[in-house]
């Protein structure tokens, strides 16, 4: 048998042309958006002035199983995809594992994450309706760099609203976004009015990703030709994203593996979603069985502890509501913690599916996963962001259970992204100063409490 | 004709499995290394309490053109290599220019840059020899990051000795530092009797990598199985950079394509001596021809405005004397200078080839270097190093030529890493804070009119 190689690439014409609907295979389709003022499903004309055409027809459709990749982002894709599946051959022998370890490593472009594929994709689209620009908000800053960059390739605008705290603690993203040719402005800012009722309000405040969420919506709706765009969460970035998990399949299928177990991080939902779609449909048609497990961080549980319900996608209460494993809009994780997974809710998809029991989830603190970051680190050569790092020790978890049974199980995760702009977090987690904060019962009782109520 | 790929990527069969020796093909082979004192050729002897034994070999050896690269590198090479050899599509259709331009990329590792290819070679050797660990200086970080890899991959300890400013200024790559377990030491220190000599005398000073590499000497030669490395300049790091002229060879062979133009950004030389070692073998032995351009900062102009002639290789004057191009080892470039390429002097391979009118060498001013990297991110995606950028700048340059001549030559250049530590840099750019400071012929007659002299 011929030695599967260290780093697997797809060729450029073995590379998906189609991103793949994981909802026409799903028989409890994910619950739709709604009003949050009559509680009825949102239509298509009522999301138009936020989001651009396309991508509510993609947002809407639990029909469709595949829709083509336009040539323009193909083109583009192939900057940076096909992304390697890699063959964690190190790790294993570090490990002293018997199963077999791949990851798909999404890091090797200059946002740093997954998250370009989906941020190409809505600035494609944005450009094909003939608008100026996007806005939208940023936290730890992965999401607002690759859409600046999707932006710079198509000549739009970029309107970037960066939680305040992370615009001065993170100068490298911001001017990361600049290069790129993108406008970012620390929120709350003076350009919206609800940036300055926030700024009289709480004068002095760093800001959450509510309110700059609320800005970068208030900015599109009042400015002619503009739309708002997310990255995470929303049933059309799991579909971009599926890009991610069509590769992965191909290049097993090309090794002649079959994973057994699949593992990603979780926070919106955007990675897991995409890197388990064929492997989840496969699942749903019964063509085939796998373990799907969802790694959270422990300071914001959404899935394992959170509940399933109508719920604000954001804590300004201007977005629809959405169903979804959540913690309440007005849950804040400890600002404590380290990586970007730090949203109250779960995407709706993966919200039924975990609902209806095909795929697992789990949860682990913060000072473990860093150990297994720099573990990684070392013996793969990749320093991994904080998120990520949560599948790594999952998997790593994983392979020494199969130590203990003599199981040689292929374990397949996804490697959302490097840390090069994480290293605040690597220094406290070396200066011993990270803690293990874990919310109360309490704590998410106060924050479930204020969840609508929907008949 | 089949469409050339956007990326091309070599298979592990594919792969170099020797280092190629340029000096076995040099008719003008590169003037020895000589003893400080005595100003006689350095033995390997003299020269075995700094370096370890098997990288003497290599760095004395002008007549072995094939180096095996040892398997236990080959597998550590599978981790980032083979770097891909991309054609600049992107950059092609934004000039307007029929010139087809390629480039390898090295920066798709976590060191960030080329410099991984000779740090693990040095780390294995030291390994080898039984040796407890290495010391070494870093200014911007990419040796320093790269070492540590290397020597956490054969658990080697690692003492880095990083210029203070540098250190203070660039917390986080200090931290990637320390994810990969080195010790990393303000520099000057109080760990050496040099450091405490320059604290004594200057205190606050911010240090100069001059300093730090006579920190990390002293420290290497009066301790118990550690020996001193360096990233750059030395015959020996030449010889493991040349996996990149060779990859890029065989992808270019491949493809069916010629070079017509080969473009390096160059400091000490490691990335240019390694990128067109394959090319320059096949000219010095009448096979081919290319045009070699080696491009510089106007700060630090040692090909183009320094002196070919012996001198010291640190500002100490602890270490042997080399021939080279140089600015005088007392010359500092503005601190002004972002880039890395602030060596004062240029490897002695590279210098006696030039000096053979084997090579062109050009020099460019900061801003216009940054004009170009930014229009490189914007369309190839990567944000690239300001060294590399360099290379970017004069590969723009000629590809413009072209586009006046409607020349269809090929053009390949070295990128050598990303930038993402450097956004400080990009700053000061977009700021309008940048400056092209060139020095004065008067700053120049005053570092060289103090170089050793040598009968």
């Amino acid at each position: 048998m011929e030695k599967i190689p260290y780093k697997t690439y797809l060729d450029e014409a073995e590379m998906p042309k189609a991103w793949y609907n994981i909802r026409a295979d799903m028989k409890n389709k994910p619950a739709p958006l709604l009003n949050p003022a009559t509680h009825q499903p949102m239509t298509a004309e009522e999301l138009s002035p936020v989001f651009c055409d396309e991508l509510i027809q993609q947002e809407l459709d639990n029909d469709t199983p595949y829709f083509p990749i336009p040539e323009e982002i193909l083109d583009f894709y192939k900057m940076y995809r096909p992304s390697p599946l890699v063959r964690a051959y190190f790790l294993e022998k570090k490990l002293g594992t018997p199963a077999k370890i791949y990851y798909k490593f999404e890091g090797n472009n200059t946002s740093g994450s997954h998250k370009l594929n989906s941020a190409i994709a809505q600035a494609y689209y944005a450009k094909k309706q003939g608008l100026k620009g996007v806005t939208t908000e940023t936290g730890a800053g992965q999401w607002g760099t690759a859409l600046s960059m999707a932006c710079s390739y198509f000549g739009l605008d970029c309107k970037v609203y960066m939680v305040k705290v992370s615009y001065e603690q993170k100068p490298f993203r911001r001017e990361v976004m600049r290069t790129y040719g993108a406008s970012v402005t620390p929120s709350p800012s003076d350009t919206t009015n609800i940036g300055r009722k926030m700024l009289a309000e709480f004068p002095g405040t760093g800001g959450s990703l509510g309110c700059a969420i609320s800005e970068a919506v208030e900015v599109a709706v009042g400015s002619e030709g503009y739309r708002y765009v997310l990255g995470s969460v929303l049933n059309q970035v799991l579909l971009h994203q599926s890009v991610i998990g069509l590769e992965t399949k191909i290049a097993l299928d090309k090794l002649g593996e079959k994973a057994d177990i699949i593992i990603g991080c979780a926070g919106g939902g955007s990675n897991l979603g995409g890197l388990i779609s064929p492997f989840m449909g496969e699942k749903l048609r019964g063509e085939a069985d796998y373990r799907i497990i969802a790694v959270e961080p422990a300071s914001c549980p959404s899935l394992t502890r959170g509940k399933y319900a109508y719920d604000f996608c954001d804590t300004g209460m201007v977005c629809p509501l959405a169903k979804m494993y959540t913690l309440g809009s007005s849950f804040i994780p400890s600002p404590n913690h380290a990586g970007g997974l730090r949203y109250h809710g779960m995407s709706s998809i993966l919200s039924q599916l975990y609902d209806d029991g095909l795929m697992e989830a789990t949860s682990v603190v913060q000072t473990n996963v860093f150990e297994a970051a720099e573990m990684f680190a070392r013996v793969e050569g990749i320093l991994p962001a904080p998120e990520s790092s949560h599948a790594i020790r999952v998997a790593i978890d994983e392979a020494l259970k199969c130590k203990e049974t003599g199981e040689e199980k292929t374990i397949v995760f996804g490697l959302t992204g490097t840390g090069y702009f994480d290293m605040v977090a690597y220094e406290k987690y070396h200066d011993g100063e990270m803690s293990d904060y874990i919310p109360t019962d309490a704590d998410l009782e106060k924050s479930l409490s204020r969840l609508p109520q929907i008949d």
